[in-house]
């Protein structure tokens, strides 16, 4: 499976789309403000910039990706007014993968001006805002050198640019069986596989966004991993364990064939803080100011009590949803399976989420990193 | 109607797709190519650019849109072999209204930047290119100054940035009834209305040009208009003429109502060079390198017999296709027909125009001008 063909959150606004099920995402965004709002700070006070630069890297599509960048510029704004300087000219890119639903983030954009305008004074002959859409992938260039101020991404880069090599569908021998990412039960060959993908797709992403950024220039990223060492920990991975044991539960009932699921491993990976100081520092172009992690809910933090039946079922179809619109589009294209087996699919993954929540409140782990580059 | 919300080429790949029916648009082309040529030997040669900013100014969706663009990269690196010199950055820019079909545009990609990379060897590190969707009204700003070096524009600049003012559906009096463009019959309040409007947008287009484009830059226009002064000559408007003819034997038939006719106005206008040469002067950033007029075959030059009513079929079938997936969206929103209204309106259509080509061959004619930044 080539990621960047594939993978992308379900289009449009309806109800299986990414738009309506975001609240974990919008969540991890609101954490990662403050620290988004220090780097701006320290950008514009150190620097004083004519035409900024400002990049959206896994923009998706929907109301979180323009709230992002529409705060983003009331920070500039403020500090500009601050500094008594005028307002820079934005120029401002949205990323994503090629099969990303950019139309609907695109029919947004008329509005989106609208308000620039008439509730901040941007866009108007003073300080120009030029919005454009740039479909690839991340792990490789995507801009002219020295050409960003600021650059952000928030709940992409625990996706791999691929499944790891040697874990492909194709491969002779299935390493992974009744597992769709690394698992207690996974031999030590999987997690080399997971753990080599991710340096190396971590690692370029780093060396190409080094000769994109201004020195000076800032970067904060935010993204799952997890807090242990051991890549089997809970906290890292077991959204995948609950998966692949409802994806099992359909094998059983003749639904799909247990050797698609044995042929399948997601492109994904939870990184130890570790991990990422390494892959930085080994390229040294960026100073690391700050790494943190904080716990995200799987269901964005909802009050439902999972201890009676009703709010098992409740918070276990949101989890389900929200991961419903992330991973559909990568199911979809692997299994080949119809709306109904699809269906059936998320509502057994539901219910096996609502129960193991009702006994142990399993969280996320969310990393914010907030990189300089260097001078 | 805001065209800006309104206005797209048919989407997708299907039957009434503007991707498949395009033949007009791409014979229009290829004459516009050799001007083209030209004008990026001009630029190459007078100026040594190491990141080149090209951007494609309606670029709608479809094959014709990356093949385009493909010739004049392949022009520009012959040029630096023949001057010596390395091959410069290219900064690609694809923009249509925010309603376009970036998303098939974007799913093209892929192969794109593949066949750049293992055809002509950019994209690699020595030569890198970097392609970006600009969606908004080329009627206005879409760039930072200074950032251009070469733009085109296909097939787009025919279309005005809104329905004549006063000429709107909402507006009280309906001065075109029965029409649904500048026609023989129309009061000279309409003739003057279209120009009014023509002369606006052009000289706004002008203007954001000339702060986009470096000094020295070129711009290559090619859009329909008309070889006389009169706008109500054939080659300028007959098409719609026609068009109007299929809605009123629709308003016969009780399909549509004729209050819904004599509110439409297409937001088009075909102008004549002097109107072009008066807008551009006017502005005064440029100079005109060339201006051409040539004609089109409605069909795009096929070949059937037009004396034959099998022939006649088949070539008014064909314009009924061309002009569909340009017009569609326009008439959908104003009209808001059903899928069958749609069919029926463009099978009587065809059969006009069938009939009328049978009789007089009607072209359109066809501009393409060069423009110079001046230095």
């Amino acid at each position: 499976m080539e990621v960047v063909q594939v993978l992308h959150m379900n289009k449009g606004n309806g109800d299986t789309s990414y738009a309506k099920n975001s609240t974990v995402q919008r969540k991890i965004i609101s954490f990662g403000k403050t620290i988004i709002e220090e780097a701006l700070l320290e950008l514009s006070s150190n620097y004083d910039i004519d035409s900024m630069g400002i990049a959206d890297l896994g923009c998706s599509t929907g109301p979180n990706t323009l709230s992002v960048i529409s705060e983003i510029m009331d920070i500039v704004r403020a500090t500009s007014g601050h500094l008594r300087r005028p307002l820079p000219e934005f120029r401002l890119f949205f990323n994503d993968l090629y099969s990303n639903d950019f139309n609907y983030l695109f029919m947004l954009l008329p509005a989106f001006y609208k308000m620039l305008k008439e509730e901040k004074g941007i866009g108007l002959a003073s300080s120009q805002c030029f919005i454009s859409g740039v479909p690839g992938s991340f792990y490789g260039r995507l801009f002219p050198s020295n050409s960003l101020h600021f650059v952000y991404s928030f709940s992409s880069l625990h996706w791999l640019s691929q499944v790891p090599v040697g874990l492909e569908s194709y491969a002779v021998k299935h390493l992974n069986k009744g597992k769709v990412y690394i698992s207690k039960s996974s031999p030590q060959s999987v997690v080399n596989a997971y753990s080599s993908q991710f340096q190396a797709d971590f690692s370029q992403f780093i060396k190409s966004r080094s000769q994109e950024l201004v020195p000076g220039g800032r970067m904060v990223l935010s993204f799952l991993g997890r807090k242990s060492i051991d890549p089997t920990t809970e906290d890292g991975c077991y959204q995948w364990e609950l998966l692949a044991e409802a994806l099992m539960s359909l094998v059983k009932e003749g639904l799909i064939e247990e050797e698609k699921v044995a042929s399948f491993n997601a492109p994904y990976y939870a990184p130890c803080a570790e991990e990422l100081k390494v892959e930085i520092l080994k390229e040294g172009s960026f100073i690391i100011d700050r790494l943190e992690a904080f716990e995200v809910d799987w269901d964005g933090g909802a009050v439902a009590d999972t201890h009676t039946e009703q709010g098992k079922m409740m918070v276990g179809e949101r989890v389900a949803k929200t991961i419903r619109a992330v991973v559909e589009s990568m199911l979809e294209s692997h299994f080949r399976m119809g709306q109904d087996t699809m269906d059936a699919l998320f509502i057994k993954f539901a219910k096996i989420v609502g129960s193991h929540l009702s006994k142990t409140r399993t969280k996320y782990i969310n990393f914010v990193i907030s990189l300089v580059r260097k001078g």
